[in-house]
C-alpha cells in the first residue's frame, strides 16, 4: 500500500465538508486519494464506510472509516500530532473558543445557504439576513481571536479557519444566484479581508472552489423551486 | 477567591446538558459551585456569559465562560489534563469514534425526547419509533467499543459514556410520560444493563435526577399539548 492510498478521502470537489478535510490534509502535508462520489448516486464505498448517515465526507486511514467533517479534522491534527502546523490551539480555552464557534457556524450557515441556492425552501430575504447576521458575530470573534493577527489561530491557519473558509466559495455563490452582499468588505471588512488572505494560502487556493463553478453545479443538480435570480432583490 | 468559587456552572438540575458538565467535573474531582438558573427567567449572569446562544449549561473558569455542553466536556478533559481519569480516549481514531457517536446522539436522542415529553409538537409513535433506532444503533456501538467491559471508554467512564448518560434521566421519564419502553432489557439488553451500572457509579448517581422528579418538573414547567398519558400507547 503506498503512503497516499494509506489516507483516503470519499468525497465531491462542491462540498464545504469535504474541503475542510482536504484542508486539513494540506496543511499538514499528508498524501492522499481522492475519491469522488457521482452526484446523487451513493458508493457501495460510502454506504459501507458511513452506514450511520451515508453521508460525505469520509477518511478512510488504512481502510479505517471516519465520518463528521470536524470529527475529521480533530482527527487529522490528533493522527498527525508529530506534524507542523498543530490545527488545534494549544491553550485549552482557546481550543475551547475554535470549537464553539466552528459548532456555531455549522448550525447557523448551512441552512442559509441551502436556502439562497435553493436546495431549501424557506425566505431567501430572511436567510439573508440570517446569515449576514452570523458573518457579523464571526466578523466580532475574529477581531478578538486574531489580535491584529492573519488568522482566527493568530500567525498560523486554525481549526476555525479551516471551519470557516470551507463555506467561503457556496457564500461567494450565493451572493451571485440570490443577489446579495454577505462577505462584503463594507459589512464585515475584517473577515472579507481574512478571507482574501485564507483563499491565497497554498493549503487552501486549490480545494475551495470558484464560485462560478458552484453556481454551475448549483443549476445543474440543485432542485431550485425558483428562478436564479429572482429580479427585485 | 476560593478553589470551588474558581469553577462554576450555570445551570438546571433537570438539564441533560447541565448534567454531562457536573459529572465531567465530579469525575476529575475539581471542586465547583453550582449557580442554579430560574426556569423561564434567564439571569444576568447567564445573558452575559453566553450572549450568542443565551442557554445553559455555561462554564466559568476564573470568570471565563465556555459554552455548548460538549465543548466543555473536552475543556474540562483538557484544562485538568493531569487529573485521572482522563475522559477522551487516548487513541486519535477511538476518540474519533467517541466525538463521532456523542455527535449522532445530541442529534437524535433531545428532538424525539422533546416530542414525548410533549415540549415539541410531533408525532408521538414516530418520536419512540426514532429515539429506539437510535438507541439500537448505539447498543451495536457499545458492543464494539466496550469490548465485552463496562463502559463504552472500557473499564472507565469515558467521553461516550457521559454524553449518553446524561439523557438516560430524561429517556426513562419520557418512557412513563408516554408509556413507551425505550431503555429497555429487552430491546438493548447491553445499554438497560450499561445504564444500571452507570448511574450508580459515585460520579453518576447524585447528577442523574429521578424519572418521577423529571415527570412532575415536565408537567410543572412542559407546554403539554396533550395529556401525559395519552392512554392507548
Amino acid at each position: 500500500m503506498s503512503e497516499a492510498s494509506a489516507v483516503r478521502v470519499i468525497g465531491l470537489w462542491a462540498s464545504p465538508f469535504v474541503i475542510r478535510v482536504l484542508i486539513a490534509l494540506k496543511l499538514k502535508g499528508v498524501e492522499y486519494e481522492f475519491v469522488e462520489e457521482m452526484v446523487g448516486k451513493k458508493s457501495e464505498l460510502l454506504l459501507r464506510s458511513n452506514p450511520v448517515h451515508k453521508k460525505i465526507p469520509v477518511l478512510l486511514h488504512h481502510g479505517k472509516p471516519i465520518s463528521e467533517s470536524l470529527v475529521i479534522v480533530q482527527y487529522v491534527d490528533e493522527a498527525w500530532s508529530s506534524a507542523a502546523p498543530a490545527i488545534l490551539p494549544a491553550d485549552p480555552y482557546t481550543r475551547a473558543i475554535h470549537r464553539f464557534w466552528a459548532q456555531y457556524i455549522d448550525d447557523k450557515l448551512p441552512p442559509a445557504i441551502r436556502t439562497l441556492k435553493g436546495t431549501d425552501d424557506g425566505d431567501e430575504e430572511q436567510a439573508a439576513g440570517q446569515l449576514s447576521a452570523a458573518l457579523q458575530l464571526v466578523e466580532a470573534a475574529f477581531v478578538e481571536l486574531s489580535q491584529g493577527k492573519s488568522y482566527f489561530g493568530g500567525d498560523a491557519v486554525g481549526y476555525l479557519d479551516i471551519a470557516l473558509v470551507s463555506h467561503v466559495g457556496w457564500v461567494k455563490a450565493v451572493e451571485k444566484i440570490a443577489g446579495v452582499a454577505l462577505l462584503d468588505e463594507a459589512k464585515v471588512p475584517n473577515l472579507a479581508a481574512w478571507a482574501g488572505r485564507l483563499c491565497a494560502h497554498a493549503a487552501v487556493a486549490d480545494a475551495i472552489p470558484d464560485a462560478d463553478k458552484l453556481v454551475e453545479f448549483s443549476v445543474k443538480y440543485g432542485s431550485f423551486s425558483k428562478p436564479i435570480n429572482s429580479g427585485a432583490k
